[in-house]
């Protein structure tokens, strides 16, 4: 994974998307000719994986002066404890004080999707998890989704922004619409493997029209080796997708001589969930995960001044002066 | 409040924001030159209150052929049941299949912000609902999220992306950065009532430095009449805002001939805390509420085929044709 | 229904099921050349539904001496309330004291049986439900129990013997080894038309090899009017039959002009699974329940002497003298 | 322990005890002139002690033909785990396919009290557990219940005729109506001393008239060396047997030199309440077990058919093929 | 009831039993000659039955100045509201400023008595209550805490010195220690009957050495028309009290012609108790209750000074000045 | 600490304040010239720190027979199991059989204060706890608390009376009121130090007007170094004293240069409330326990006569004969 270059947003840089009252702000201080040197620092609301610090990086690379200017950080993909300092900026307050609400709006809605791919993969065990939430997000901010989804270590995502961003290929099977569209399932599958490049895995979406066992075996036996795997995801109204539907399937296939075909499982996955079909010793080789992480709650965080014109500063119930935190690395 | 015309971005129309079997599925259908007229309908997960319909229908504008289409729906703001058919896109479906990402997406992250701050304006018996939470959400949706949050009944909201949507003007009193940097409260205070414009809301955040009742009566003194009102945001390190704060903080105020000068309160306001406020009889004239609304769950929304060429059709555990509802409007 | 008439077993009369200390009690007595009129009363540890007095008034009418005997009972199918005198035996103690034993245990038994069907039968507001439990418990009770099933409200049930003790038909469909040995379900339900008399019930079990709706329609179409009725018993490895499930199946037979073929559902009903079915609207025709009945405890009775030779008596705990209940008829 | 030998009942013979729909199908079999050999596997739904194999094989070897058949099981008195295949049988399906209901029934039953006595056996630490239960179910399975508890580890039972399936001695004391036929408990326990032979134990139930240390301080003193033991039988409405009444009566039985006089405990007893019992260091010598025992769920059973002319089959949810189980034995 | 004059105690006058730093505070106000008129009020921390006013009032009028005073309070067992205004005092402040401590002191503690008192008597619907709780506290306060459960409404108390302040007759039966000490209930109960006077209730403790049932009967044959009643107190060893028994003891003293005879129950009564006899319809003709009402918590108080010099104040937290409350009347 | 003598009130030998029945008792005996020797003992209901056997000790020294008596008894301060016997007394019955009543009445109370006493030691991990609870009991017993608080393990109290009885010095801060009277709390606290002589600590008060940090560094910087420590008191009203609160006070002194400034912390404290406050490693130098204490439920005791001239005997549900226990020693 070699992620693209971060690029501000002018409605960003222009403060249209900050709270109003920063503005106001740099207004005032700035009729009141006053502008120290002010160190901000940035804790989260809760442990978690930080997210964003790249995105956050760019823009106080635009806005900062060079020669005044000294930032810290956590780094991308790192954990980060409960209100422990994970970014500190020291600079001329004027510069950066418009930024605050998209340095914290960054910060805290990448690393509450990282965060939350993050504990799906560590229940996960090894077998590969796929971000397919796209479809639960407003389309603004889809591929920063998926690209933190990827960052808390999801092996691939299925919006080609998100992948774009991560710098890998985007993941795909087939929605039921096609299936519906073209009426079966087993014809939806050998159109879709007779025009799309070999490059692109074959999987068949096996839950639209017939009972999943049986068609597993229709498409495994239409497709033959050139079958990658087959998905699962039954909806709820029939029970959803059981550990002993996909030991069921694995045996049908099994004994049908299909070994090579993989089974994905999607449908309502969550850490819960994966845990369950990994204790019932289910044979899943990937779950498709959807609003888990692309609903998951942003990590609030706080910024703060702790420091003016060099004199330790806090408001009431914060600690005046610098924070210490040795795990910080410069990066402007 | 008169909104904006929405626009659709182009990384939504390139299908950039797509699920990528979107785009393999439209490529294989041209490919078989397959493109029935089919329905497509959109149910949400939970009952709530719709928002983003009017961004759908921008897009479907641009992209449905304007001799062959059908759109029925929900109004933005509506309350929408569980599982009520809220959407319904009768069209080919090449024109609009590329777009079911985008579409669910939009509907469900509006509609998750408008109808957390519902839940908000409800229980909060007529006190004006301010929308403070863009510092929780990254900048890309920072103003939609405010839309929303203004659809689902707030009365203001401080990012000026947001209100220019909603077409109102954003709303804010000051940040503890200002009085950090100028280092006392009634010298920002004051400053602020210098440069502002006289048509912007005097309103002192009084918690920085000293006792929240003390300073209350400090910036009083200080403004008199000019004075509109306080904010209390007291840390919870400082046990956070209580009723009995505010009600001590009304009677000092009151007692010291400042009856004018209403009451503001913020810092971690859910519905929850709305009802214990006004329980508690607490004299509050304004709530400001962050990561309740904008860190709300999106609503996930199913997008389901139930009629190919004018025949009833449903995949497994949905039940074929369209599903009746009175309630629609027909918009495009 | 016109049952048959109850029989006391051999086992019985011989004492052989007895607690040994009985026999004891009547050696001893008969020893000791005691034998005074005592009143025994039976009491029910909870409330529910009266069943196996009849067979109880059988064994009395056998062993009690016409000349000197008095026996006082609710009726079969009667409710009983907590710690309600049901039964009240007035006899010289020797005549009966040995059968006290079969006495409260086919009370128990039976009231037990007869009280599950009844809650399930007061859920399912009209709806048939047949008793199909014969399977999980010791075939010596089988019949017993379905016609404890029947006192408490079923229209049906399953084994012959039940049957025959309520005085009716038996109830059955087919079961998953006539279809796995035939190897097809379409051709398990024509072989079952065409050799079953035309009296019994056309019902075919839908869910062994395909998809419930997908076979529900095979098997309509291959039988049309002659089908009856269609089983769903989906077992919980695939999710169990959901309510959704119900509903999807009436549509497609409906919507295939099969509105005649009615609906059964069977596999873990139970009073809670009842009310799901009826709250969610699902059009169930019929319930099958297996182990709620058959498996539900025992109402265990307690025996007490309240009067020995006309004076009240009791153990400590108990209060002496006849226990008044002006619902008690006299059945000898 | 030396058990009878199990003889099938006519009426299970007959399948009059079966579920209609067995019937149904061995006659369409025959008339379509199908008797394939089949497999059928039974499974428990959930883990126990298995009882009643020895009952099912009298039946298979009754009905399987001699030169076609293998059947394999676990043995009577064994753990079974949950879903564990306990009893493989094959042979042409008409030969056995009748008796599915009768074959499930009995291990159902059975095991449910077998693995219910093990439960309070296994808490009570080498204390001896008698099954007392015989008053809780219908006469028609006191002796096989009292039989399964045998097998799940009981030392005694009270009905003859689950002793003489068991092959040993029934247990008893003496029934609360014995003394208050005869009005005093010390009269009744000389009564009993003095018609009932030596061999019998002479247990006296102490809670009838008196305070129970005071009544077996009476009895003791009547009986001397002769007597065995009390039993504590306390009802509920005096708040049951408790711990510090075990210890206290057993002080004062020490005090007055009898220390040979052992004290049972019944009434309400279950593992529960026989841990309490030990936690509480109370000295019983023995427990009476009704209800918990006689009363117990049975633990129903699945038969699957899993291979059809040797050919792996199973209905959809089921592995198709021989369920492996090298803990089986070959038993026909 | 005429209750006696309250007389404040040397070490209260002295300052002895006060928290040091009052000692502190009217020294140095003394040395620094600061006496102002001071309005000092006093706030429940939860609602209750005010008790111990009068002990404070006659505190009050020895030490504050004739002519320079104001009290205002509820009355002596008078329900009060949480946070209710319960005592105002106006005077110089160095005249009370030192028994703040006995004030709150006083008020805590009594109040906690009567308002568990009270508990006990609204629950008990006209049952009378005895308080019987002497030997659950120090003797220093066993008289004031039988008073302060009169005031809460209890018919009587066991304590002479709480009796003597309630301007009542104590109340008893007898101890267990006098008939183990006599060897025999009976023998006890006589002599208490020969030697005290006829004014002195004849009731008799009958669980010491036999069946409570069988006890009651045995003094009710010996006293005949002079029993008045029988005790129960039966331990939680023998499963305390129940309903049941209570119905039982009256059933065979009626059966035996002993209707005259009243029954009392005592032992671990709490109103929870005292409301499962009430709704068991256990014939209770009075209840003895011990630790519920003597252990009761203190129902802290609050003091705060509102108005120094005639100006409002207040301590942050609270609200300056007069605390509103038109229940109060004027007691000094 | 060197505890005073205890001396018996005049209304306890008078046997004023014991249960009326004990003085009926005696005088029963008296006439019926019963006065065998009889033992005594008394037994807690659950564990805890015994309280109280001095004052006993006190009471028994003066009414037995000194030529016939036998005392063994526990410890002050000792730890005792539920239900341990934890004095036994000889003696002829009639010299201490009227104290009863306040021999349990004086272990009950006093236990259950050192009890609650002792929990919060145990979990303050060597930080000292001051007994503060005076204010919220009767000033009958506020010395005897405070007393009882000592024995178990607190390192001062505030009251003179509970100091002298315990042999140390009262520990005292100032109060509200004082600061109150005087307007302001520096001024307090320098008149505080004006005054006081120079054993006293200077602890200020310092949540009365300002913010608790800001106070603080005022009063530091007006004692400098003799200022001993802070209190911080504030008001569930404005959220309680958090550990935040602590540590910032802590970080904001030590800025200042006043290290040496100690912290104590009171208001609501109670062992949960001190878990809280050293896991979240708030750096407390002290803790003021108020009606946690004060206001423990008492450890009702039972008394039982166990041998009468030398026999063992008991009421039922107790053991006959003396109760071994080996930690007892000989007191008397």
């Amino acid at each position: 994974m070699k992620p693209t270059e971060f690029e501000p947003a002018d409605t960003v840089l222009s403060g249209e998307t900050a709270d109003i009252y920063f503005a106001h702000t740099i207004d005032i201080l700035r009729r009141e000719a006053t502008n120290p040197v002010a160190t901000m620092e940035v804790f989260p609301s809760r442990a978690g994986i930080l997210c964003g610090i790249e995105e956050v990086k760019a823009l106080l690379t635009r806005v900062l002066p060079e020669d005044n200017r000294e930032v810290w950080a956590l780094s991308e993909g790192e954990a980060m404890g409960r209100k422990e300092a994970l970014l500190r900026i020291t600079a001329p307050y004027q510069s950066y004080g418009l930024y605050e609400t998209a340095i914290v709006g960054v910060l805290a809605h990448c690393s509450g999707w990282a965060t939350a791919a993050r504990q799906c993969v560590e229940v996960a065990e090894g077998i590969p998890i796929i971000s397919f939430g796209a479809r639960h997000v407003h389309p603004s901010v889809a591929g920063i989704m998926d690209y933190s989804a990827i960052v808390g270590g999801c092996d691939g995502c299925s919006s080609a922004s998100g992948a774009k961003l991560a710098g890998i290929e985007p993941s795909g099977t087939m929605p039921h619409a096609l299936i519906l569209v073209m009426g079966d399932t087993v014809e939806a599958t050998v159109a879709f493997d007779r025009y799309m490049p070999s490059e692109i895995s074959r999987i068949s979406l096996v839950d639209t029209f017939k009972d999943e066992a049986e068609e597993s075996l229709r498409v495994a036996e239409a497709l033959g080796d050139r079958l990658n795997a087959v998905r699962l995801d039954t909806p709820s109204e029939r029970g959803g997708v059981t550990a002993d539907l996909v030991k069921e399937v694995r045996v049908r296939l099994d004994l049908a001589g299909f070994k090579h075909v993989k089974i994905l499982v999607s449908g309502g996955i969550d850490p819960e969930r994966i845990a369950y079909f990994i204790e019932s010793g289910a044979p899943v080789d990937g779950f498709g995960v959807g609003s888990y992480i692309s609903g998951a709650r942003p990590i609030d965080c706080t910024a703060d001044l702790h420091e003016v014109d060099g004199k330790p500063i806090a408001k009431r119930g914060r600690t005046p002066g610098i924070t210490p935190n040795p795990r910080l690395k410069r990066i402007l």
